[in-house]
């Protein structure tokens, strides 16, 4: 039977399976034990760990370790700039800054232009450039300390990436990337080697500073199989194994999938107007009944509606208030409009003051970029 | 029937039948009417282009078309760094200078450090690095103009050649390499992305200068499956066709198939010492009876005779000395090892002076590195 949901890094379809997904990919469960390590030298918990947001990893006691034993990791991060950046995308960005705020880790967050250019068909590379540095204000908008964080194009930084990619893609076959992609013969050459590319700032850390240092990789668990190709190529190489960390993909605003930068209406652009997210929200989908008159009776369905997820995994921080809100759906209490405009308020609340940093990232882009 | 000979850029192997090679690879055959088309620019014509070395194009006649016009051509060629230079390789290293000398060009010159590194199992790229600088003596050492001439390793010039390099990658899929160059599904994903490494130097005239320039690439005709992928990407990126002028190989000194610096008794070094040339000399195949008598008697063979395929593709340039030596050997009138003792002394000649130059070439090595 085919599976009902696909996540690879350049799709995900259908109503995700996270816990399948964990068996699928050979990835551990984010566990209490976990998390209370983690708490000791970070207090208190992201609301996303607490919440479950980030639910899978690969090696975070090892890195907890290394840590305790003075020899902490860096952290590395990345996006495909195919369009402007939405909220869905922010999320291992938020987790990253908070491990920096606690952790005090040198952070390296990769623009994969020659990544989009090469897998979409019509996009150029001044087109994914241009994305790029129009992303990087995205991530410099969320505050990292400038002194250990670093952005780069992977055409821009290449002559540092490339001498390590070629190390990783000497340990990697097309049977590989066959078997974890689901790559056929069609595929270009470049989309075959670019794996190489994304595993190589794993060891960028490592090779800077010539010795070894652990590496956390927080993102999207639709990028593990990225990583999985990496940690095998690193133990032939010598450098210790990337961890990773991830998070569950902010659902669609249209009610299923991953929220998508090609689908308008599915997701929430970091650029969004204030206009753009009403009209947005008051299109989502929700667990609302057929009928105000039954939604009062029945009560709504949290489990299945986008705007609920919303506050889940980012708009209402604190636990009691999102139960409140839980419980008033259920109960029939709040009908979709309130909690709608309700969304709509928080959202351009936070879009707002992003949008105002932003504006403020563009005076010290260059701080950040990492070219030499 | 299997073909009784190989030739691809990593395997020669076999007694190659020029002529053949021309249908397989769909080339055409260097004839008078071109000769005398490149001898109205170049006059005398290359001893290796009279001789038909030099025996196969692809759009010479567009080339001299373009140069006629005013819109000439660059100069690119190559060299995978595996190893130290052997005579072999100079060939179109020298029928490039010769060309520079009188069509003033732009000369390109690949060290394809990464190839070596993605192609040979055992090479680290220290180890490639340290051959593509100990190669670019030599390729100084043949008198190129500094102010036209500029030569790059792909590891240090990448930042120019991977924007480029992904633009052809997106143009070709793996159905492509494995048809043109044999790959397998356990060829490694850099050696699969590399042929796009190996065509980008063929557009970087065009991109450097921002207009379309006309590039002719001469180059032994094993690597001639490279150019072809080249060149149907061209026309999809929009670039000029590079053009292609083939040489034969240069023959094994044990009597078969192409010199390999792999195979240490088949080939003289640039830097062989007079010793370790008397040594291979001496021990090379010749077309010689198994008796002094007989040969005296019946004469030898030198159309099968290593030694004077040396003189016919390099050591003896005059026409009618050559001739001579045919005749002296069809006739019996010159024995292999006398032939042998006027090699070894024409060879260190040459390699006496090429050395020298070889070690001025450190001074100005910097000179024709090209990096930024």
């Amino acid at each position: 039977m085919p599976e009902d949901f696909i996540v690879t890094p350049w799709e995900v379809t259908g109503e995700v399976d996270y816990d399948k997904l964990i068996v699928k990919f050979g990835t551990q469960k984010v566990t209490d034990e976990v998390l209370q390590r983690i708490e000791k030298h970070a207090s208190p918990l992201h609301v996303m760990l607490r919440r479950g947001i980030f639910y899978s990893h690969r090696d975070m006691n090892w890195i907890i370790d290394q840590h305790e034993k003075g020899n902490t990791f860096f952290i590395y991060t990345g996006r495909g700039p195919s369009g402007s950046t939405h909220i869905g995308h922010l999320m291992p960005w938020i987790l990253c800054k908070w491990l920096q705020d606690h952790f005090k880790n040198k952070f390296y967050f990769q623009l994969t232009d020659d990544e989009k250019f090469l897998f979409e068909e019509k996009k150029t590379l001044d087109e994914t450039k241009k994305y790029a540095y129009d992303n990087a204000l995205d991530i410099i908008a969320l505050g990292f300390d400038p002194k250990l964080s670093h952005i780069f194009l992977d055409t821009e930084y290449i002559h540092n990436l490339y001498p390590i990619a070629v190390k990783v893609a000497k340990k990697i076959t097309f049977s590989t990337v066959r078997a974890v992609f689901g790559f056929n013969q069609s595929m270009n050459v470049g989309s075959i080697f670019y794996t190489s590319m994304q595993a190589a700032p794993a060891f960028l850390g490592s090779v800077l500073e010539g010795r070894n240092v652990p590496c956390l990789i927080p993102c999207g668990i639709d990028q593990d199989p990225h990583f999985r190709i990496a940690r095998d190529a690193a133990e032939k190489l010598g450098y210790f194994k990337p961890a990773l960390l991830h998070n569950k993909l902010l659902p669609s605003l249209s009610g299923s999938g991953k929220m998508s930068s090609s689908i308008p209406g599915s997701s929430i652009s970091t650029t969004d107007t204030e206009a753009d997210i009403k009209k947005k929200i008051n299109n989502a989908f929700t667990g609302g009944r057929v009928s105000v008159e039954e939604q009062r009776k029945l009560g709504g369905n949290p489990d299945v509606c986008a705007v609920y997820k919303y506050y889940l995994y980012m708009f209402i921080p604190d636990d009691k208030e999102l139960q409140k809100r839980y419980d008033e759906c259920r109960s029939g209490s709040i009908m979709c409009g309130e909690c709608k405009q309700n969304l709509i308020s928080l959202v351009w609340t936070f879009l707002k003051d992003h949008q105002e940093k932003r504006e403020k990232a563009k005076d010290v882009l260059e701080e950040f970029m990492l070219r030499d």
